[in-house]
């Protein structure tokens, strides 16, 4: 049998869950990891999540395809760092943000590269948070089409097919500004929420009374730093704006109460209430 | 066999999940159920939330336990309106804000009432949304146990141990900064989030690309605007003194972006990430 050769670099929730979703889904893949992190490497083999790790330049530039599962910035490092691919090679990043990505990708690649963001994660970070349902039924964000090669756009379309995602297209740019109002930026209030709570004179006694609520809204504050310094950083001026936006809102409601208008902040809150509508 | 007359004003989510839990856990309770809402009153019926349903306030007014799982201002309202209870009643109120309930409560009737708020449930409400375990194993605040009857705070002890609550004492201005901070003003977060997506230009392709993250911080945005607008009321200087507290931490957030102090932000959403050593 010719199975085709996937090679995953980043082998934690995103890149671990990926091998899983893959092997689930099909025998027609060999996917061969990549973790510069030894330990991850010796994990994701116990886990499963691979066929083998390899730490062979030349095997992994030679794949049919090769994921990208790490931070941001090392996702820019990594492709550019490449000497060449195969002709048939496909470039896959999973990275939360795109056009800096997509920017700066070397023209030698760059008809190599697809751009894309899955719209699934957790808190958890490393091999042992994979699990093989991550992907199911999400939304994938392809990116910039236009700039990667007809084969290379078919390709990472039938991969995440096959782990049933749902591919929606857009440009790089109107991703960034979306992905800061509904993902970025609610990290940045996440973790301010677990700020403001730790600062305070006996947060023990705080946490004691945490609901749902609570758990929901303060999990992502568990996100990896180092993941959202990278993404923080490209992304500096969409998620800027959109705090700016959660600001003033934030404020109508402070204004509201401090002027006790009751009946206008019900209808602040009521308004509120339409996004479950949407969602 | 001689049942206790257990009284539910209040068939929503806290009433009707109250009658679910306390009718699993014994058969030593008559569950009576009251709303101003005739239909929840029916539906309350239909989904066995209780054994009966009167609109008699005399009848009410004899039961060995009153629960008031209704608004907070109506929770004051509709005490102070019994005219007398019988001399062994225990009224219990699942309140959000304890101290202007605590200290709103006529004399006459002080000692028959025990202050509580279990720190549980949904965005949801109805009675369709009530389940018999959203108390299981949650916290209970007691609180101003002092101003309470001998009987009533055992009476309130019991019943709560009973549907396996986890219980703890505080005074009422305590609870009420401490709620303020791991639940009002997330709530005001939540709020704010969703409006701040809202009134983007396109709220719907934003909203696409929705993962777990958004999900949860904007589920409690769900929540009742009836029953917040009360919350914010009794409880506005903590709400604001707590939402003040979050302003700085996210502009310290946005200061180190904006001034591009990667170490800086790494460190400030590592010290968040100790939440949940806690937590």
């Amino acid at each position: 049998m010719n199975q085709k050769r996937v090679a995953i670099i980043g082998l934690g929730l995103m890149g671990g869950s990926l091998g899983l979703a893959i092997k689930k889904a099909s025998n027609d893949y060999y996917i061969i990891g990549f973790d510069h992190n030894k330990t991850h490497q010796k994990e994701a083999l116990e886990y499963g999540l691979v066929d083998e790790c390899s730490d062979d330049n030349e095997r992994i530039t030679q794949c049919d395809i090769i994921f990208l599962a790490i931070p941001v910035d090392a996702i820019i490092q990594t492709v550019n760092a490449f000497g060449s691919v195969a002709p048939h090679t496909t470039i896959i990043d999973l990275g939360s943000t795109k056009h800096k990505i997509s920017t700066s990708i070397k023209a030698s690649l760059r008809t190599h590269f697809v751009a894309a963001h899955p719209m699934a994660g957790t808190e958890k970070c490393g091999p042992s948070a994979a699990f093989d349902t991550l992907y199911n039924d999400k939304v994938l964000v392809l990116c910039d089409l236009d700039k990667s090669g007809e084969h290379q756009v078919q390709v990472a379309r039938e991969i995440f097919t096959l782990i049933n995602m749902k591919i929606v297209e857009m440009d790089s740019h109107h991703h960034d500004r979306r992905a800061a109002y509904i993902s970025h930026m609610p990290h940045a209030l996440s973790y301010a929420l677990a700020n403001t709570v730790l600062n305070q004179e006996d947060p023990k006694s705080i946490l004691t009374l945490a609901g749902g609520g609570f758990r929901d809204m303060s999990r992502i504050a568990k996100s990896s730093p180092t993941m959202w310094e990278d993404i923080f950083r490209q992304n500096k001026e969409n998620v800027l704006s959109s705090i700016q936006c959660f600001n003033k809102e934030l404020h109508k409601c402070e204004a509201l109460i401090q002027e006790e208008d009751w009946d206008g902040l019900n209808s602040w809150m009521t308004k509120a209430n339409a996004l479950h509508q949407i969602l």
